[in-house]
This record gives C-alpha cells, structure tokens and sequence, in this order.
C-alpha cells in the first residue's frame, strides 16, 4: 500500500465569520499501515454538514476540534482496502469517519458494515445515517407531535429537515417549511408535500407564519436558533416543544449573538421549560403534606414581610418589584383573629 | 351590610417601566350583596407577587390582564361575613382572590376553606400555597434535582426562590443562591442553609458561580430570566434542567430584551431542549426500519447534492453555510463500484 497518496485537506487557519478557501490547504502524505485491529479503507463519499463549522472554530463545541495543520473531520463511506479485524475484510463498505481526505486507518471497533444491497452507500450519509437518525429522534422524541398540530422546520431542504418535516406529514400534521430561495420553497412543497414553504429572504417571516399557521405553533423543530426562534416563539401555543437541533444561524457568527444565547443548551442537551403552577394542582395534596412536614420538622423556613394596611400596598409593591421585601410579602389588611 | 365601606385600589394608569404610586388609587365603594351561591368576604390578608407586574400591563400575559379603573387583582385571606353558598358560612377562613380591596363577594365554588389550626392563615398565601406549589414542583418535576447534584436558584430569598433552595438542600443538592443584597445572602447561607450565597450586585456572577459551583450546574431554577440565565447557561452541566418559574429581570422593562427573548416560553410552558443526535443511538433500528420503509413505499423522498473531487470540499463546504446547497451535501472522493 505504499505506492498510494493519501490526498488530505488540512484546516490551514480558524476561520473568522464565514470559512474562505484559503482557509483550508491540500496536502499529500503516505499512508499508513494498519496496525493490530486496525483497518485501512478508501473514501468513498464524505459527508458535509454545518456541524462542522464548530468543529474548526476555538472554543468549546459537542464534539473535540479539529486542531490546525490536521485533516478536517467527517463522516464517510468507504470501502476496506486491508483489515487486521476480524470484522472486516478487503472490499467491504463500511461507514466511518475518514475525514477529508482518500485514505484513512481506524480501529475496527470504529466502523460499521454497509450493505450494498439495501440502499445507496451514501444514504447512510444521509437520510439512513445520522441526519435521518437526528431528523427521526428530534422529532418524535422530543417534538412529540400529534396528528392535526402544526409543526415549524427551519432550514427545511436541508438534509435535517426535509426528512423532519416529511416524517411529521406522515404522522398527520400541518408542515411548514423556513427555507432561504424559492426554488427550496418550491421543493419542500411539490416535491415533499410540506404545505406551505416560506422563503424568509423575500417574505417577511412573523407575517407570513401567522398565515400559515393560523392556529399557532406546536412544535417547532429549530436548525438555525437565532431570529428565527425569536420568531417562532411568538406564536407557539400552549405546550409547544421547541428541539433544539442546530444553530445554523450563528455558525459564522463572529461575536455572540445578543443574549440569552442557547448555544450552551444544545452542547449540553439541557432543557428550559416554561413552568405555570396552575398545570400543577394535582400536586397540592403531595406538596402540602411533604411541606408542612418539613416545616413542622425545622428542616425548611418560612419568614413573611408583613406590611400593614391596603393603603400601603401600591408602595409595597413596587418595593417588591426592586426586591426591597425580605420574606413573602403580604399586606395585612385586617385584623386576623386566630393571630397570637 | 349596607353600612360596611369596600375599600379599594384601582389600577389609574398602566405602569411605564416600574411602577410608580400614581398609577394606583385608593377609591370608596359600597358593598354588593351576595347572590344565589355567592359569598360576602372580608380581606384579612393581600398577597404581593412579582407576577402581578404583568397582569397591570398591557399585552398578552398567562392571566387576564386588570383593566384600568379595576380593583388590582390578588390572592387573599379572607374571613366570611354572608354565605349564600351551603358549604361556607359566616366566620369561616377561606383562600380567596379578593384583591386589593378590603371586601369582596365571590362565587363559593372559586373559595377554599383554610383550617387555622393547621397553620397561620397566611402561610396559604405563601409557602403553604401557590409560592410553595410552585417551588415544590418546578423544582422536583421539572428540575429533577438529584443528590449530589448542584442547583442555582435566583431571587433566592424570596418567596419562591427560598422555598426552592430549601427543598434542594433536603433533597441532598449543593444549593447556590443568587440574591441582590449582603442581607440576603447571609440570610439564605445562615437562616437558611444554602451552601453558598451570592450578592449579583456586588460580585462578578460569573466568575462567583464558577467558585461556587466547580463541578459545573446541574439545575437552574429560574425566576428572573435575562442576564442571569444567560450567566447561568455558561455553566451548566450535560443534560442540565431549567424550570423557567419567573421572569423578574424584564417585569418592569420598556422594551423587549434582546432575543431570543424567553418570555413566550414562559407563558405557553414550552419546551425547548437540546438535542444531540449520539444520545439517540438506541432508536437506530426503529428508525433504519421506519425510514427504509416510508422511502420503499414513496412516502418519504430523499435528494443528494453530489460535489465530485476531494479538493472541492472546502467550496462546497462555504456553499453549504451560505445555503447554497440542495439536498444533502456529499462529496464524491472515489469511485462508488456499486453505483448503477
């Protein structure tokens, strides 16, 4: 295997804002012989996906960087030139991750076997790989939709969201797609049958949701984050869930986004959840008698900021408001008989 | 009880920024009499909460917004003085909405009897009642806090946040309280038994929190929203729980916080969580077969965008975050021998 070259593309500099060309070099290099376990493949097809702007910036991401002067990361599918695994042998498909370059070697256990025969090999770059899996499980699992709601995709023709989107159409929901051209627009609606498509560089985007979403918003399944979400949530009804799935938006962005900035709550798959105590009554009877308890034991305090008479509550309130009170405040606005 | 004077605040104008005396009025009327299933009561004690901010303004909030020239809303104390309700009579203490006004009539079924015998009246306004729902179960069903585990409560000494901290610590957490005065803090740290105290006014937050919480956060129960979200969310730990309970930080703000601006959340109890797709590897084979099954049967459509030659990677790649692309994106490094 020495004869081959092994062609790599190198991150030659961080980008700042969108990634330039320049930003990435060719290199040549020998290959490497595979080692005990090890395989060495050939790429096939290398998956490009805007995770990977992440990747090749500084600062913490889900995944590790790409350190400067290595071969930029990726998933690929690539057929097996010499195995020293047991798995695996001469001229099987696997899925992997060669990265950006011809050539790679991978420990066995790294690698999964394709078969040829069930679909394209590339679709297990795609709608059969980890797009189509983070389509499928954000979606369901956390989108949760039911047939007659109305779902929200961002970046809907991309490789994400089409299947989102479609997969949402099969269980029996309003579809309606963000997209950036009206080419796109017109592919996710006559081609994968979302009902309506919305070119958000043409149509002003609150206006034309309010259009085709008439009843508001249940799941909204977010590749971009940013003023798209903004946007969005306007008009979510009661109970909607909000996958948080990309920050496409801000990607290239070169200084944060003004804030709160969620990029946090999609590394660290963190939940914020709007809480409204009156979808909580059927708690009170388990509440009140695990609290009086605790109070009754001395393990939790209670202390109240008392003011005394109506007149005084305008002043008391705005008071609260600057966090003078110390304790809950109540106005005593009459006496209390049982009081000691 | 024609001879009794209802007195009264009204709400005089709607409040720009925070409320100023003004905008209230202290006004006389007489007292209606109690219908058929109506009940005549006398306010013993008001409840102040910062939700009420909300509820004075104009615009969309979780509770009916208080007309102007209304009596301001609140729950209260009250003792009876006339029933036309068979379950209540005159002399009972009931959990009522009475306002802010010193008598009200109010239909039997919206009363809740109180024993005073159990508890002062007035913890039912406060940690025996909503402020302590709220604490118990935003904290417990949405925080999930577990022992060991770190939580960060703001407006700690308040009459949520306090009961929030307290439950965290009995539930075996390292609790963290973020507070606007040295009072406060020594009050949550030496009354209270949090572990640490944070004075927001006079320490840097974040540089506070990362002291106080080395280990990262792994719950943030959160009743101002804003900065200290946005802190918050710096450090939190894989797979973290914000139960967003308040909104403190904008009640009295002018214009919209930056976005995305959390408030819609908050008031619909949305979702928004972060997704990644290795956390979802077990629903693999669900999906390969749902999936392959809706392609088969043309449900499900799927396009590619095939760049051909390694060394168009990186123009792709640029294309890709400008949206530029149709279809998902893969590059074609090598010849498929399965292609048709």
């Amino acid at each position: 295997m020495s004869d081959l070259i092994n062609k790599q593309i190198l991150l030659k500099s961080r980008p700042v804002g969108e990634p330039k060309e320049s930003d990435f070099t060719l290199a040549e290099a020998p290959i490497s012989q595979p080692g005990e376990g090890e395989v060495l493949s050939r790429t096939i097809y290398l998956s490009l996906d805007p995770y990977m702007r992440g990747l090749i910036s500084e600062g913490e991401s889900y995944a590790a960087n790409v350190e400067l002067n290595s071969v930029v990361v990726g998933g690929t599918v690539s057929q097996v030139i010499q195995s020293n695994h047991p798995q695996f042998q001469a001229g099987d498909f696997v899925l992997s991750r060669n990265g950006w370059q011809t050539y790679a070697v991978a420990k066995g256990a790294t690698l999964q076997k394709l078969d040829p025969s069930q679909a394209p090999l590339s679709y297990s770059l795609g709608v059969l790989g980890m797009p189509g899996l983070t389509a499928y499980t954000a979606l369901l699992d956390i989108g949760q939709p039911k047939p007659g709601e109305t779902v929200v995709v961002s970046a809907a023709s991309g490789a994400v969201g089409a299947v989102a989107g479609q997969i949402a159409k099969i269980k029996g929901c309003r579809v309606i797609g963000i997209v950036g051209s009206d080419d796109k627009r017109d592919y996710i609606v006559k081609e994968l049958g979302f009902d309506v498509g919305i070119n958000r560089k043409t149509e002003e985007l609150n206006a034309a949701l309010k259009a085709a979403a008439p009843d508001g918003i249940d799941v909204y399944f977010d590749n971009t984050a940013g003023v798209i979400l903004e946007t969005v949530l306007q008009q979510i009804n009661l109970g909607a869930r909000i996958p948080l799935v990309g920050l496409i938006s801000e990607y290239n962005a070169t200084s944060a986004p003004p804030g709160p900035n969620l990029r946090p709550l999609l590394i660290k798959r963190a939940l914020i959840k709007g809480f409204l105590v009156s979808d909580y009554q059927h708690r009170a009877n388990e509440f009140v008698s695990d609290v009086a308890g605790w109070l009754k034991s001395g393990q939790l305090k209670y202390q109240e900021d008392v003011v005394v008479g109506l007149e005084n509550a305008p002043r008391a309130f705005i008071g609260l408001l600057r966090g003078e009170n110390f304790g809950k405040l109540v106005v005593k606005v009459s006496e209390d008989p049982t009081a000691v």
